[in-house]
């Protein structure tokens, strides 16, 4: 595999920032990104059987050994059950539980961990919401360097319970997760610590890449009309849309193809980009007291709050929401369904499918990628 | 993908059966075993992301869809630092928690579910010591069959939450798998429902084949000195060994290969096939009380011990049991040193090769492949 070279420019304001800045931009504050040259179609994909087979897309040196633990290549399952359920003409899950440490949370810290051993940082820092958090545990005991975790105090138990036996030093808070970023922050201040947090430094993004590449592989090298992400902090939705945009800078996908429609699906107790895109504003207000059973999605403040919106204005995209009873019901009705051991943000995704469809926002002859982006196990405490 | 043609023939008395019998042989009472012609080396391997790219060695009618959630091609994880601490040259985990319901159960009962599909059974039944009646309720769930589950009250609690969240019926009972299989037994007599009891029906070990195929993909298409397997019924042991055997009659492997030496490891508390191996015995008496943490490792009278205790004279193989305590300290070795999310199965097995190597029975300049059966999230209740 030939590895690209990459770029790091912001993602709003295009100032380019010096490539091993584990941070935002210096100019305006948004997150940055990797650029890199077009890989054009037909350029060799890694011979692996993890997210690495895409290393032409990835930053990773000429030569450089990944951090890996077999992340990626999840199955994409099609439901026929789950598509008469919602009502769309064809529904795959991409189930993105068989991960490392049961979520896709994995792909981006793999990415993120091998540039932070690259560049030679003593430990990891990361406030998380959850499975962030045990990714980083398995990611940092991978690459022999120390691990410390914020989470919130009411983060379900088994995932708490992973942090800390896979090494990591866990510290419970009160408060949310915006809560928990200020205390990484901070030490990361002080222990010269990369701090893994979302989109405050560009390469858990570029992991997440890989479920866009997978997907449109899966597909044959094609798109579906819609995909529906559980949006948190948004580097799930944020790196799709940049795959895509990759792979169609390369030419991988047929002539003509056009973003897919993005479904932001977010809970009724934490909604800050469902309720920002609705009012037509191209950023979010803090949530305040941020509820909801499916943790990963309470962020209430996420910095990825204007790409985010900017992807929905892109794509024609659909932000809504489910509530914690509709959340149960459709996780229940995924996992009876297919098989799948859902997580609750897999069941917010459905849910919010099936009102959009209802509604008549998405069309009922819709092809439509679900992503289930963790594990039932996690949840239930 | 063109599937092979297969007969079943019995594993000790090569009695012939009906190709849809549910069943051990009429004649002896021993496994049955699926028999292909050989499968010629450059034979083209299905395009797939899963286990059933090994199609051309499974059990599969021509175009028939097997019943599938993504299982196998899991990650084969070298570890410099675990093969310094069990003292051997080179060291690599498999880890089978990157499958549905996170162990290599999955393996099973895809291949397993795909005939009882096929030969319109109304539903599913088996006895488990826990992650079986997981992947069962997975499976099911995707074939859209009922299933009923036996399982101790003593299997860790998360297990039983899983089947349970995939809507399988879950009859919890005193005693151990022995006992549970018993009314499993009388459950499919009364039902008609498949029963899916490990070795008592041909197919289950048809999956488990897919890790040996892999492992020998994963190594090059050649084979380490010794594997190190956690063995309780010997579904996991007797499927690899199988898989091999079929790789060497195709020719797939360099001139000369042999069966690498199989590891059998047992906890102290359950340790039948140890026993008998040390005796020199042919057969297993049953465990009496059997107790341990590793509760895939909790079965006193498994149906595949005479196939088990050939398999370790036929590869000079080693079998021999780890306490509680070195399971324990070998799990959290294991996952500290790896990111890996051990079960106690993995440290059991880990903890088996350091004694092997440190007593002499093992060579410190092997090459060995390790087994990670399931993950550590499930037995932390
Ligand atoms: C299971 C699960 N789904 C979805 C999300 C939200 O993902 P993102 O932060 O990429 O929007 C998270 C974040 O923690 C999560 O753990
Ligand atoms: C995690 C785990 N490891 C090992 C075993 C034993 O495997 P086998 O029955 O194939 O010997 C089991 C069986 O339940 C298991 O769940």
């Amino acid at each position: 595999m030939t590895p690209a070279s990459w770029t790091l420019r912001c993602s709003a304001c295009d100032t380019a920032a010096e490539r091993d800045r584990a941070s935002v931009c210096g100019a305006c504050g948004q997150p940055l990104f990797a650029r890199y040259a077009p890989v054009p179609k037909g350029t060799p994909l890694a011979d692996r059987w993890d997210a690495w087979r895409y290393a032409p897309f990835m930053p990773l040196e000429v030569g450089e050994v990944p951090v890996s633990l077999g992340e990626g290549l999840t199955p994409m399952i099609e439901s026929p059950a789950l598509a008469a359920a919602t009502g769309v003409r064809r529904l795959w899950i991409k189930d993105e539980s068989q991960n490392p440490t049961v979520s896709f949370k994995a792909r981006g810290m793999s990415a993120a961990v091998t540039r932070a051993k690259a560049q030679g940082y003593p430990g990891l820092v990361v406030p998380t919401a959850g499975n962030a958090g045990a990714a980083l545990a398995a990611y940092g005991a991978a690459a022999g360097l120390p691990v410390r975790v914020f989470a919130p105090r009411t983060t379900p138990r088994p995932i708490l319970d992973t942090i800390e036996a896979l090494g990591a030093t866990l510290v419970r808070i009160e408060g949310h997760i915006g809560d928990a970023g200020k205390l990484a922050i901070a030490y990361a201040a002080e222990s010269g610590y990369f701090n893994v947090s979302t989109l405050r430094e560009p390469y858990r993004v570029e992991g997440m890449k890989t479920m866009g590449f997978e997907m449109a592989e899966q597909l044959g090298w094609r798109l579906p009309d819609a995909l529906v992400y559980p949006t948190g902090g948004g580097e799930g939705t944020i790196g799709i849309w940049k795959a895509i945009n990759e792979l169609m800078a390369g030419g991988w996908l047929p002539e003509g193809a056009k973003q897919p429609r993005y479904v932001v699906a977010q809970a009724a107790g934490c909604a800050p980009i469902a309720r920002a895109f609705a009012a037509h504003e191209d950023r979010a207000t803090p949530w305040v007291d941020p509820v909801t059973y499916a943790s990963g999605l309470r962020v209430p403040s996420p910095l990825g709050d204007r790409l985010l919106l900017r992807v929905l204005r892109e794509t024609n995209g659909i932000a809504d929401t489910a509530s914690e009873e509709a959340i149960r019901d459709w996780t229940l009705r995924l996992a009876t369904a297919t098989g799948i051991d859902a997580a609750p943000e897999g069941g917010c995704a459905l849910s919010v499918l099936h009102d959009a469809v209802t509604a008549g926002t998405l069309s009922a002859d819709a092809e439509v990628v679900v992503f289930n982006t963790g594990s039932g196990a996690s949840y239930r405490a």
